[in-house]
C-alpha cells in the first residue's frame, strides 16, 4: 500500500488558536482526522509529523519511506532554501499547500522559496487546500506507476 | 442546480499544440471532457469559455450566472488588473488555476497579479489542477450554502 | 457646438455594484446623467462610453469626433501603455479622472502610466472627479480656442 | 459662513517668474485674486497663505479655524512626511493642487507622499488646478454638511 | 508560394498623423505598398493586419497559414505577456520590428517582453525596419527549408 | 544638577488629537508632567520642547546645554538627514523615542534615518516610551560619569 | 505572581567572548543576574532561556505559561518568518530587545522582521536594553491588568 | 561692483566643533574670513549666511540681489528638493560646495538632488572647496557679462 | 565611391569555434566575405576591423574616413559607456548588430548601452544580422544624400 | 597535534544521491575518507560533522576545541545570519567551501552571507574544494602559529 | 619643481568636435595650453596625456613621477573599478574633473565609481573644471608638504 | 609536458606597494616563483602575464597554448563581461582567484561577473589563493586526462 507523509511546518501546531479569522478554529488534529478520512477512502496509508524545526523537517523528508509529500512549510515557504534543496531532493512527489491565500496576504508572504522545487503548490482553501493535496499527490503517483 | 463556469485565458485553445514538454499533447477539448464527466459526479452544471481577448474575459465574468467560476488567466495573471478587478467584482467564489508550476518557471510568470483576488490558487498538476479547483469551488460553494 | 467624450474603462459598468465603500451606491446611468445635465449647463454636447476592452477604447479615441476626452482607463492605468499612446496621438485635450483616491491605495493603483500622456489628473472625489474634469475640459478648450 | 484656506507651498511666491513654459506668467497674486473671486461666486470665505517653511505650512493646518484645506505642498510634495501626517491629522477635506501636470515631469516629482494623506488631487490644469479644487473642497463640505 | 504576414499592433493605424519627428509623415498604406512591392520582388506573398486589440493579433498569430510573420507589437512590445505566448506557440520564424530606436527612448520602451520570443528584432529604421524584417523572414524560411 | 532636554518633533503638539487608535488620547502636557515626575524621582532636571520646524529642532540641539537627549522625530525620522548631523554632532547621549511601533506601521515609517546617529531607541510603548527612554538617557549618563 | 520570559537568541550565550566593542565582556549569567534582581524589585517571576535553534525559540513561544515575552532574537532578527509568526500568535506582549543599536550597523541588520509581531522594540543600551525591556514589559501587563 | 552670496547650510555654523577628521578644526568664522579676502583679491563683494532652516535658505535665494551663489546645502543636499527648486528659479550662476568628498562617505551623501539645478558641484577639498567655488562663480559671472 | 567600416568587437575573432549552438560554425572571413560580396553589389566600399580592446574601436571610430559603421560590440554592448560615447560624437550613421537574438539570452545581455547611440539595432539572425545592417547603413546614406 | 573541524550543511548526509550532475556520484563518507587522508598526510587532526540543524551547526561552531573549521553551509549560505555570526565569533581561521560553482547556478545561490565572515571562500571543485580548503586552512594555522 | 600630470580620457581628444552644446567649441590643445600657463603662473610643472584606452590611463597613473593627478576619466568614471583602484593606489593627490555637470545629465552619468578614490570632484565649469582643479591640486601638495 | 598560463589583471603589477593590510608586502615577482617553484613540483610548465589592459588578457586567452588559466582579473572581476565571454570560449578548465576575501569587501566587489564562466573560484587567502588555484587547476586536468 502506497503511503503520503503529511508535513505541517512551523506554528501549525497552534492551529485553532492562531488568527481564527484566516486560519479558522478548528485543531491541527481535526485537520489530521480528515486526511487520515480521505486517505482510507482513497486507498492510500498516511502518516504526518509536525514541527518547528527547520532541521527536523529536513531529516524527515530525507528518511521518510513515504511515495510523496504533502508539505504546509509555514513561514519557511519564504526563505528555507534547505527546505527547498530537501524538497528537490527527495524522489518523490511533494505537494505545497497553504491554508490561507498567500498571494492577498503581506508582500514577504507572497514569494515563496520552495514551490518551485515541488511539484505544484495549492493555497487558499483552508482544510481543503491539505484535501485537494492528497488527492493531487494520489493522483500524481497514479500518473508515474 | 448550481453552475460553475471555467474560463480558459489567451493560447490555452492551442492545447496540445503548445510546448508539450510543459503542457501536454491532450486537447482543451478533452480537458473540457474531463471537467464536465467531474461536474456531472459532483452533482453540479458546468460551462466552459475561452478567449485571447481579455475584455471578453471581464464581459463574461461580469455577466454571468454561475455561482462559481474556475479560472485559468494564462499570461494575463501577470499583469491584468483589470481582470484582476473583474474578479475581485464578482460575487462568488472564484479558484485560479495553472497546468504548469508557475513558481518553477520565468521570474515573470512567478507573480500572479490576479491570484489575490481569488480565492485560491492552485498550480503544476496539468489537468488535475482544474479538476481539484472544481472540487474546491464546489466545496466552497458548499461552504457557504 | 464644441462635444467632449466621456470614457469609462473596464469594470466601471459594475458602479453601483462593486465595493461600495470605495466607490459608492450609484449606478454608471447615474453619473452620466449628472455630467449630460452638467454639459448641459456648460454649452456643450456630451457623448458617454464604457468597454471593458482596451481595443476598444483605443478605437474610440482615434475615431471620436470630439473636441476633448474625459477618461478613467480603471485598471488599465497602470499598465497600458497601448491607451497611453492613443491618448498621446489624440490632437485634443484629454482629462484623467478616477473616483477613488489612487494615492491612498494599494502600490500599483499609486503608479498612472497614462496620466504622463493626458494634460492632467483628477482623482479622489468620487463622481465630482468627472464633473471637475468636465469643466476642466471646458476650460482648456475655452483656453485654446 | 464656512472658510477654505488655501496653502501655497516653497517657491509658489514667485510664480510669474519661475519657468514660464511650465508655470505660466502670471503671478500669486492674481491666482489669488481668481479665487477669491470663485469663492464669492460660490458663497464662501477664504483665506491664502503662502511659506517656503515647511514647518509654517504645518503650524497653519493645525492652527486654522478654516473648514477645509487646498493645498500646492510644491516640492515638498516628494518628501515631507510631516506634511502628511499635519494633513491627515486636520479633521476636515484637504484637496492637494499642483499647476503643472506631475506625472509628466521628472520621476522624483511622479511620486507624491502628501496625496495618500488628502481626499484627492488635482493636477496638470494651471490656475484651474485651484479653481477646480475649491470646487471640490465646497462640494466636499456640502456633502459633509 | 509561401506568404509572410505582417501584423502592426495598435496606434499604428494612425501613422502619418503621429508625432511626425519620431514617426515620418508617410502613412501605414504607404508602408504596406513597399512591403507588398519588395514581396513581390522576392517572390513571396504578403497580407498585412492591423489591430488595436491585443486580442485579435493573438487570433491572427494563432489562425494565419502564413509560413512567417513581421511584427510590431507597439506599445504591447512593453507588457503583453499573452502576445509573447502567442508568438512562441507559433511554429514558423517571427521577426520583431520598430519604427524608431526603442533604445533612445522612455525607459519602459527600452524593455521588450515578446522579443524573447521572436528570432529576433529590429529597430530605429522607420520603414526599413519592416523591408529589412521582410528579407530576414525570407532569408529565415529559405534557411529552414 | 544634570539636565535632560526632551524633544517632541512635528505634529506631536497635537497628541490627544492624533488617530487615538494609534497614539491614545493624552495631551503632551500631560504626556510631559509623567515625564518631569520621573525626572525628580531620578534626580534629573528636565526641559521639554516641541516644533514642527526642522530647523529649529537643529537650533536647540546645537544651542541647549542639557546634558542628554530624548528626542521623537516624528515624521522627521524618515528623512530628515539634517537632524541626523545635528544629533550626531551633539557631545551628549541622545535617545531616540516613539509613541506607537514604527516596524508594525507603513513601509515607510519602518526606516529611521536618524537613529543611526542615536545611541539607541525605543519604539512602541505609548508614553512609556519616553519614561523608558528617560530611564536609559539618565543610565548613560551614570554609565558615562 | 506574573512572570516574564526573557529568551536569549543565537550566539547570545558567547556574550563576553563577542566581539567587546559592541557587545562589552560581561557574560550572559552577569545579564541575567541583573534582570532577576530587577525582576524581584518589580515584584515580578522571571525565567531565561537561550537557544541557537530557531525551533526550540519557537517551541518556547508556544508552551510558556508566562505572562508576557522579552526576546533578543539575535541575527534571527532578520529573517526568520517563523519566529514572527510565534510572536504574532503568543497571547502577551512581547518586547523585543538589541544590545547594540542596530540601525547603526550593517545594512542587513537594520531590518527587524520580528519587530512587526512585537509590541515594541528597544536597541543600542547594552545590557540596559533588557531591563528597559522587563520594565517595559511589567508595564504592559499593568496596563492590561 | 559685483556681489557673491554664500549660503551654508545645516550644522555648519558648528564648524570646527564637527567631526574633526572629516571637516577640521577651524570654525565658520576662519572660512569666511579666508572667503572675504579672496573676494577682496578679485574685486567681489561678498556676503554669507548661515541657517539650520530650509525655508530660510529658499528665503535669501528668492530675495538676495546678488549676482550669483555658492552654496554648501549641508544635509539638505541629500532630500532637499524645494531647495532645487529655488536654486532653479534664481536667474544667476550657482555653484555647490562640499568641504567633505561625498563620494567617499555613506551612500546617502553620494547623491545630491540639488547639483542638478547648480551648474556645477566642487567638493572634497575643505575650505579650498568654497574658495575654488568663489573663483567658479567670478568665472561664470565673468564668462556671461 | 562612399565607404563603410564594418567593427567586430571582443571574442568575435574566434567565431566558428564560440559557442555553435549560438553562433553557427562559420568563420568571421566568411562572415566578412559575404559583407565584401553584398557591398559590391550595392556598389558601396567596405573595410572591417576587429580587435578586443575597447581603446581601439574607440580609436577606429574616431579617425574613420567611412561613411557609415556597422558595430557588433560584443559584449562592450552591455557595459562601455566610452563606446557609446564615441558612437554619439561620430558623425555618420551607426548601426548595432547581433548575431544571436540578446533578448533571449541572460539578463544583463538583454541591455545595450550602446544602441541609444546608434541610429537602430539588429539582432537575432546570424550572419544576416549583418548583412541587414549593411542594407540599412546604406539606405541611411541614401536618405541623406 | 592541531585538529580541523570539517562542517557539513543541510542535505549534504545525501551526496550521491542528490543532482549527480551538480555533486556527483560519490558520498559523503568516501569525500569524508579522502579528507581524513590528506590530514594525515598534513600532519593534522580531522573530525567531521554534519547536520540539517542550523542550531547544531551553531552548536558546534561554538563548542568545537578545533583550530581551524571548514564549512560547507549548504543552502544556509544564501541565509542564515546567525551562522555568519556564529563564524565572526569563532577564534581560529573559517574555511567556506562549496562542491558546485556558486557563480554559475540560480540568482539566489550566488550570494553569500556567511563567506563575509569567513577567511575566505573556495568553490566549484567538487570534493576538490574540500581537499584544497583542508590545504588552505593548514596553511592559515601555520601562518598564525 | 614639482609636477602635476593631467589625463584626460576617452573620447576627450575630440573637444571641439564634440556634442558644442554641453562641451564648447575649444580644442584639447586649447585647454592644455591654458592649463600649461596657469602652471607656469603657479610655479608648478605640467604635463598631458589623452587616451581612449582604459588600460594605457592605469599604465601611466601607475608608471608617472608626477606629484599629483588632475584626471577627467570621462566616461570611464560610470565603470571603470580598476581605473579606481589605479587611483586609490597612487600615492599623491588626484583631482577628478569633469566639463559637464554630471549631476544634470543622463541617471548613468550620475554616479561615479571613480571619484570615491579620489581626493575630489569638480563638475560643470567647462575648461575651468581643469583650471580650478590644478589650483586644487597644488594646494594639496602644499598643504602636505 | 602540460603547461598553466596564470593570468594577473589590472593593478596587480604594483603588489607590495599596494594596501598592504589587504594585499601584503610582497611583489607579484614573489608571488610567480613561488607559483613556479609549485608547479615544479606538480611536474607542470607554467607560465605568467600581467595586464591593465582587458583587451590583452582577451587576446593572451584566446592565443595561448597553456592545458589551462588561473586568472585574478582583478577589478575587471566587477564588470568586464568581455574578460567573461573569452573565458566562456576557452576549451581548457579556468580557475579564478582572489588575494583578499572579496565577499568581505565593498557591496560592489562582491559580485563576480567572470566567476559564472570559469570552473570555480578561490578568494581571500593571500598569495595561497594562488597556490590552491594552481593545485585545482592541476587536478581538474589530472581528472580530464
Amino acid at each position: 500500500m502506497r503511503k503520503i507523509l503529511v508535513i505541517h511546518g512551523p506554528n501549525l501546531n497552534k492551529l485553532g488558536q492562531r488568527d481564527p479569522v484566516l486560519y479558522g478554529t478548528a485543531t491541527l488534529k481535526e485537520l489530521d482526522d480528515k486526511l487520515i478520512e480521505l486517505a482510507a477512502e482513497l486507498g492510500i496509508a498516511l502518516e504526518t509529523f509536525q514541527s518547528n524545526h527547520e532541521g527536523k523537517l529536513i531529516d524527515i523528508i530525507q528518511t521518510t519511506e513515504a511515495d510523496g509529500i504533502i508539505i504546509n512549510p509555514g513561514a519557511f515557504t519564504h526563505y528555507s532554501y534547505a527546505l527547498r534543496d530537501a524538497i528537490a531532493d527527495y524522489s518523490g512527489p511533494v505537494v505545497e499547500v497553504h491554508l490561507s491565500n498567500i498571494h492577498a496576504r503581506e508582500p514577504f508572504r507572497q514569494q515563496s522559496v520552495t514551490a518551485g522545487a515541488a511539484r505544484g503548490q495549492i493555497s487558499g482553501f483552508g482544510f481543503d487546500s491539505y484535501l485537494l493535496g492528497l488527492r493531487a499527490a494520489v493522483n500524481l503517483l497514479d500518473g508515474e506507476s
